[in-house]
């Protein structure tokens, strides 16, 4: 099975505090990697925790605010004082472009890589990226400014071929080419051979859905339905429930309930405010709704 | 005597590399605080030296060099995050007020404490700010983008009154005031009492001078004749004197002999090419040309 792993490189809200670092985390798929979010000190965390900056492909950006954004204009020219020759993705709300290409034209910062930036303006769960077997979505969170969710699904490009089917009915080369287009064959005298009885039925999709940040909305569960891994925010405990709604964050509480709504396998509770010395409260109080929950801790690596 | 440091943030040239990173420093002058320079990372490396934020009045912006400006933004907001109600000064070139400007309306960060840009635009050492006792001022340096060093300099705003003369002499109240704004006093019959009998001589005044990015260029020479302290940049080893050049920066050797030309009483040297694991060749290298050469290493604090 090819990996597929999330690593933790800050979870912090707000503000970078006792040596840890604000939203930001790296997706690994089958040596490919995608980083979420970038907040400020991103390339100390990624050489603390032995990530491999030249496998990033894609760079997905929630939203604007600066503790998910301010590590991204030195992670880039970064890349360029490593010489990197790879082009780079980048996906953002409207703003994102004009943010780096500001940033790059004061800073006179030179960029040979090939930079494509996509803005995303969308309000249903929308593709916005795939690789060979992978698809990214992006749909509508609910917070002070624009921010987008994420979604990143495994996905089979090509059927795997039932041998011993095709063997038996002994399909000619062109009739295999038909079968791996996904087409049904048909043969002489009217005889219809179905597409699956020629594949085998595919692996069961893990899928990863991140969600930060937002306050507690259901409107995403039918877009998070049964994913395997959910990463929310859950900035405060439940106590500061007034709190979280007027800064439009959510409660531990509410992230645990949502995980539980939409069917979850796994729960990790992230963009702590720093005011949770130990975020085990959190993580206790999102398990009362919610029972596999764990905490975004840096450095920490979950497979999904 | 009031105090007078420098302590150093980080100073590596750049990229951070293994915790260590690019150029910040905080200038302390009587409970005032100047940041000099705020690269990516500095609020990480304020709270691991325990420097107080809310005590830096000025942030001088050297050049627009994302090694030397990518930890501003994430600054300014944590100071609105902080709740500061202070007014902040930042100096910088052209392009400075953009940069900020651009950041707070794309992340829509709502600032509340005031921030006063001066953008500078000059040939010549030029005064820019002064608090009540240091005087700042800049000068251009010779860098591939426009670049300028930084010089403060300590100034008695109200001479010191010899009281044994004011005694001697009794002087009135009013002849007192004469005194005190620098005037001298005529009495009658034509007896004129020069300024200098009633004041004590300035105690030997403390300056300390900044130069980071630039190549080895000796018209500054006038601009930091005699300073206290010399930051200079020395990026790489004298054998990299061709790529130093090319790259408009110093070698250590250079910083060594521009620090004896200008007879300067201390040189600390930084912004390292993070080739160099240890820098102690990088001050061996300078200490040929001039004694009295520190390495600036992260948390090191220099008194002027």
């Amino acid at each position: 099975m090819k990996t597929f792993e999330v690593t933790i490189l800050g979870s912090l809200a707000a503000l970078p505090h006792k040596g840890k670092i604000t939203s930001s985390q790296i997706l690994l798929y089958n040596r490919q990697s995608i980083m979420i979010d970038c907040g400020e000190g991103v390339q100390m965390m990624m050489s603390k925790y032995h990530i491999n900056p030249s496998r990033i492909k894609l760079i997905c950006i929630s939203h604007l605010h600066g503790d998910h954004l301010f590590g991204l204009p030195g992670l880039l020219s970064s890349f360029q004082h490593h010489q990197r020759t790879e082009p780079l993705t980048i996906i953002g709300p409207v703003g994102t472009a004009e943010f780096i290409d500001v940033v790059h034209k004061l800073t006179q910062q030179y960029i040979v890589y090939p930079i494509y930036i996509k803005e995303i303006d969308i309000v249903e769960k929308t593709e916005v990226f795939h690789f060979d077997d992978l698809v990214v979505s992006a749909f509508p969170l609910n917070h002070r400014i624009v921010t987008y969710g994420y979604y990143f699904e495994e996905k089979a490009r090509v059927k795997k071929m039932n041998k011993d089917a095709v063997k038996q009915f002994q399909l000619t080369v062109e009739e295999i080419r038909q079968i791996l287009k996904g087409e049904d064959i048909k043969r002489n005298e009217g005889l219809l051979l179905k597409n699956e009885i020629f594949t085998l039925p595919d692996p069961p999709f893990r899928s990863y859905a991140y969600c930060s940040d937002t306050m507690y909305d259901e409107k995403i569960l039918d877009w998070i339905k049964g994913v395997s891994t959910l990463y929310h925010e859950a900035t405060y405990l439940h106590l500061l429930v007034e709190k979280a709604k007027e800064r439009k964050h959510t409660t531990a509480q509410q992230a645990g309930r949502l995980a539980k709504k939409a069917k979850v396998k796994k729960l990790i509770i992230g963009h702590f405010s720093s005011r949770y010395n130990d975020v085990k409260e959190l993580v206790d109080e999102a398990r009362n709704e919610f029972e596999e929950v764990y905490a975004a801790l840096e450095g920490s690596v979950f497979s999904i």
